[in-house]
């Protein structure tokens, strides 16, 4: 089943560090998979590795693939992404990742991510975490497949 | 003939007013299709006027469109962008608009077009202009197909 | 004793909530105006509460508070705020307010205090909190002096 | 006579480019210390040529000055600064430059001068320019006498 809002394909955002774990990546990357599978459009930084598992998942599974990048030139995206947005904003790029989806899936990440996880949060963006931060107001998934479920489920309630 | 880089689709901006005339929605929306049909991503700012309009002709040729919006909810974005990036940066975010791109073809437009014209030419960007301001360093063009064939010739040898 | 870097007054961003208690509000204005008599420039995010609490307190001992404040109208700085700096950008501004200072000091606080608690210690910024977050790389203070002089031992170490 | 609103000091941008002409220089640093001498804060981009020449202006005449930099190091802002404002966001800031300020004056400059023209004039902030582009709009100004007299004109007429 896929989700749609007014005709148009539901964003969701894969947050997590550009570097991780072997661990970490497998599930970003299923993730990624996943969200592809259900039809949405997979959000990420557009750098390495939690970014760059969850868009080569996606891009596995034919999904659309936007990159949102804090540096000033699109060779800084991983080769997963379709569309490269190119802020040169920086670490204000991290509002945007958020801000541009309906709910946001954290896979491991440090003080980075632990941003993005917050200021989603203070926007009343659902935020589901693999392996990552535990911060009240966050919903903990244990699988990648329990991760999209309850993030599509949060963004139903809404 | 398309054209990529790195095998990626080219992105092309087209920027213009919210508010245009009847021609420049005519002219905005035949650069759009004429785009898509070379199969470039079509990203504008994702509001009214030459931006939909722009939209409307890559949609109307199965492209795909990206709006990079100003505001803080992706209901502001045209009902033909398939990908709202929501920015909440206010006149902020036309930096984005043309950094994101290969090229920029601007049509008709005011201040905010003027300013993404001068930020283009600042970063090194082409500007294309089909009616629209007159400033050193932009090309004129008289005709959406020569807007795009110019367009992709300054792409061609950078 | 003042401590300066190139001859420049230093910047303490003092950050939390635009609603807080009364405590943290007595906390937040005593920050400020131990900041002031160190002759420190204090930085807020210019709106209520914390921010406004503490741009009062360092108003009380003469001295100069920027506030960056995320909307579009210098009619939204509290009134003890000497220098608006009008973003225009949202939640983006958040990561401004931290970068533009040499280290950052917590009055309570939700999500938005928490992402820019993690911009900074993404940054490598020092954080000191008081009744704040507990966050891993943060440093606690008892009292208002304790937490100023804590800031600005971190920053002669750094 | 100083001119305040709400019991703030009035804040007025000098814009220009980061490289310019002898004469350019001497003219900012002109508009500089008149902006100081009519208690004005100086707001400028923080870095060479016409931002440091209206800054030392400025701080010849016991002015205060605020440098908005687009990099990520306070280290980038010119020795006549007295506040960096350490943005990280590129040519993004070039709009919070204007909008932080009633009016702009631009002294020279290119495409990104320009582009900070049209954002103002975009948002309504008044234009005075010395030597500088010619946008309709905008307001010559023969002198740097003129060129401030007429700016706190036009902030007194809004």
């Amino acid at each position: 089943m896929s989700v749609k809002r007014k005709n148009r394909r539901l964003r969701i955002a894969v947050i997590g560090g550009g570097a991780c774990t072997v661990k970490q990546a497998g599930l970003a990357r299923e993730v990624g998979a996943e969200l592809a599978r259900r039809d949405c459009i997979v959000i990420t930084g557009g750098l390495g590795g939690v970014m760059a598992a969850a868009s080569a998942g996606a891009k596995s599974q034919g999904g659309l693939t936007v990159g949102i990048l804090p540096g000033s030139s699109d060779g800084d995206a991983n080769e997963h992404v379709d569309v490269p947005i190119v802020t040169g904003l920086s670490h204000s790029r991290n509002a945007l990742v958020v801000r541009s989806c309906s709910a946001v899936i954290a896979v491991g990440g440090q003080y980075g991510t632990l941003s993005e996880i917050a200021l989603s949060l203070s926007m009343g963006i659902p935020v589901v975490g693999l392996d990552s931060w535990d911060i009240d107001g966050m919903e903990p998934a244990q699988t990648p497949g329990e991760a999209v479920e309850r993030a599509l489920t949060l963004i139903a309630k809404r």
